[in-house]
């Protein structure tokens, strides 16, 4: 007998005969509908069972959280709310869940907070509002591959554990293999990193953007897409001590270039999703317009989840240079009325998530790329223009997300990275291979770092980005 | 005007006027003919210089390893060994090389060996062979995704940071914000995680799959495919501390079902390759037969590469009990003619290397897949057949590789997984949540891991695992 999933189920266009399909109960009504969700899509089937024919211990069984495998016909449903539904021949209860347990868990069938949901953190992809974060958290991934899969990028893996520090003043996780209850010390009394595995100090990486430069110093165009971690303490609802980062870096490619990039890679992974995941976005969208039903009117989202998602599709990014944008900010209402936390006094200064948010959601309503950054304020990397004063740096802001991307054109002149280099302390004999990649055949090229977990919130409208990946991980907090 | 790159030049079918290329000089002879490579493919792209009236200057920076754009135009090549050149219009020196400079590196024409290129890992992608290498990993990587994502399986990140240690002893990195030198310790000597970043002791995860079971028993079906970490004192060429896994994970289904898996999965990116990236292969081919002429005939690959990938591609893999293989192995040759190091006495024997190879290479002569093996040896939590003294794990081996995959069906019973925890020590606190599962809606699920690393090993034919990654990390090293 052939086994179904739901979301073959409930596509069908025919009657379909005697198949068999598994999964987990989420209601039983009238000891006759079961709503059966297997993970395969949003929706559930409804099946039908026939009780008087059945066994009151399977009846008994059949209860919300339970594992079960159900074979029958799938027919035009002849109630509301389906189009399709199975008629059920047998039932074979697969694993019992028991109500008294289930009514510990989030399985049971009630509203629960977000933070109760993150505490069971095994059980709640099995909601629907998980369930379709997770579904659409992976098309998004796939969508990130194909696209640099079809536009000549090579995949390349960076390493995890690393010895140099890409942003020179990253807060690192270290890891070791010595005895932390009796780490061994040389005779001056410095931590001994001899007798460690590595046989020096190393860390978690910050960026794999180091690296992948020179791998597109050899393949052209390349991309990472892995873990990257900060041992930032920062209990906020935008930071993960550990998240997942998507790297491009491009040989021959001018920041523009780069910024165009960001700009249809975005918009391509956002159109796939809008194709692929139809259902999904419509419950996140109805799931935040009831959430926000509670909030007052100021704090609301300005638009339904799919119209800012089309917004993001159908507008070109409004590009802006930093010292326009400081122009704007200087004499826009809310710094003359010092309603913001941060006043923009000089040219100079670092802009903040106000200033950010004010930019694309009040003056131009759009996703803006700011760029041509003072040099003071961004990476040793960056390269220098020639008013000697601002680089080629680019970070693209989102409405209600902030800074979502943020890259570069590197320096590519050996002279001008070493004196840097010299200049804010970055060690030249760790980066030797770095500095070295720009003596022999250097050429310009650009990259950026994109967050894939602020990506994820965007699309999925949720607001904590603890609730767009799997297990979290956050100060004090390292469960499951 | 139009920028191109080299694989599209090369496969141009008609003549192209005024078209720029950019690229790194491989070689330049009689100062007239430019092998320019740009990474998009193999293949070199042959530019013809007008030498007398190309400036001096030009002439003399056009050396192995500069960065140049060209613009030219396509045409039927006159000269033997290529279809298309470009005859040049114009050079632009981007950066240049210092011949002095080059002859330091491993970008010098001349043959050097694996050791010397892992030596300048940031430049070892610029050769033939690292390019082909990293290329068909990158191709690997997306028949990866492709596979599952049209197979119904959605992409799950894992943590990296783990309170748990999945295998139950695995050898792990410590992470930790503690300061080294004086690390906190509590009232009775002990370490005072609860000074540390997560408030507890964390490692680097060994294996995502006691995660990716929580979500395969709410989605259905997912992968992983992320960074694994050992720190094993194991300097071999088939070991790294750090290395990529792939691990599937479906509910509702049982061993065959899994073994069914891994060998349609296999066959589907083997033939991705084949098909995507036929000229890497036909070069990897080309090198490691000429690299075997050196070694005595006995250590030679059966088969050249690709009609080894091609008989993966055409036989199916033959399923042999544990039970089976040690008859086999206690009546073989070697065995009783003592030419094993590990003789095979009794079942129970854990197979070493040498007896999964006996068994690929000289008995079955094609890949073997071996389940059912005794309890004793495997993981707490594969599932306990009825005969109370094996369980359901089985072991993909591959010929030159030997374990390429190492998957089971997972103890579904909560009471039979709790007494085996109990059995070896396992801490059944730390994992309350994956206990849970077996208590909400139980149901059987299987699921496998593969080192990607091997994989690539296999596909490119390369004989040690610091090849196939770019920055590979092993005891003592984690230069780059």
């Amino acid at each position: 007998m052939l086994t179904k999933k739901v979301v073959e189920l409930l596509e069908a266009d025919h009657i379909l005969q005697d198949y068999k399909v598994n999964g987990w109960v989420r209601a039983f009504r009238s000891n006759r509908f079961i709503a059966l969700n297997d993970g395969s899509c949003l929706d559930n089937l409804q099946c039908v069972v026939d009780f008087e024919n059945t066994d009151e211990a399977i009846l008994k069984s059949i209860s919300t959280g339970a594992a079960i495998s159900v074979v029958g016909t799938l027919k035009e449903s002849e109630g509301k709310g389906q189009r399709v539904e199975l008629e059920v021949k047998s039932i074979e209860i697969l694993g019992p869940a028991d109500p008294e347990d289930v009514k510990k868990t989030i399985l049971q069938p009630k509203k629960h907070s977000l933070e109760k949901l993150r505490e069971q953190a095994h059980l709640r992809v099995r909601t629907n509002t998980f369930g379709a974060v997770m579904r659409v958290r992976s098309k998004l991934a796939f969508a990130v591959h194909q696209y640099f899969n079809e536009h000549g990028f090579y995949y390349i893996n960076t390493p995890i554990i690393t010895g140099s520090d890409a942003e020179g003043a990253g807060e690192m996780f270290k890891v070791t293999n010595l005895d932390l209850k009796n780490v061994p010390k040389t005779e001056s009394g410095e931590i001994d990193y001899s007798k460690d595995f590595f046989g020096k100090e190393t860390n978690l990486t910050v960026s794999g953007q180091l690296e992948a430069e020179t791998y597109a110093l050899g393949l052209g165009k390349v991309y990472t897409f892995g873990p990257t971690f900060r041992a930032e303490n920062s209990n906020t609802s935008r930071h993960l001590a550990e998240f997942w980062m998507i790297e491009p870096e491009m040989a021959f490619c001018d920041l523009e270039g780069n910024i165009d990039l960001a700009e249809d890679f975005i918009q391509y992974v956002l159109k796939y999703i809008t194709e692929h995941c139809k259902a999904d976005l419509e419950f996140l969208e109805n799931r935040l317009l009831q959430d926000e039903k509670s909030k007052p009117e100021k704090d609301r989202a300005p638009m339904p989840l799919r119209e800012k998602i089309d917004f993001v599709l159908k507008n070109n990014f409004k590009r802006v240079s930093y010292t326009e944008a400081i122009e704007i900010l200087k004499n826009c209402k809310p710094n003359k009325k010092k309603k913001f936390n941060y006043i923009i006094e000089d040219w100079g200064a670092d802009l903040q998530s106000e200033h950010e948010r004010y930019l694309v959601e009040k003056h131009f309503g759009c996703p803006v790329v700011l760029y041509d950054y003072p040099a003071d304020i961004k990476a040793f990397y960056m390269r220098l223009n020639d008013d000697g004063k601002t680089v080629r740096a680019m970070d693209v802001l989102f409405p209600g997300i902030g800074e979502i991307v943020g890259g570069s054109q590197r320096e590519e002149r050996y002279d001008v990275l070493l004196s840097k280099m010299k200049e804010i302390g970055v060690d030249e004999k760790e980066l030797w291979w770095y500095l070295e990649t720009r003596k022999l055949g250097t050429c310009k090229h650009s990259g950026f770092g994109l967050g894939f977990e602020r990506l994820v919130l965007f699309a999925t409208g949720m607001s904590n980005i603890r609730d767009v990946i799997p297990y979290p991980r956050t100060p004090q907090n390292a469960e499951f």
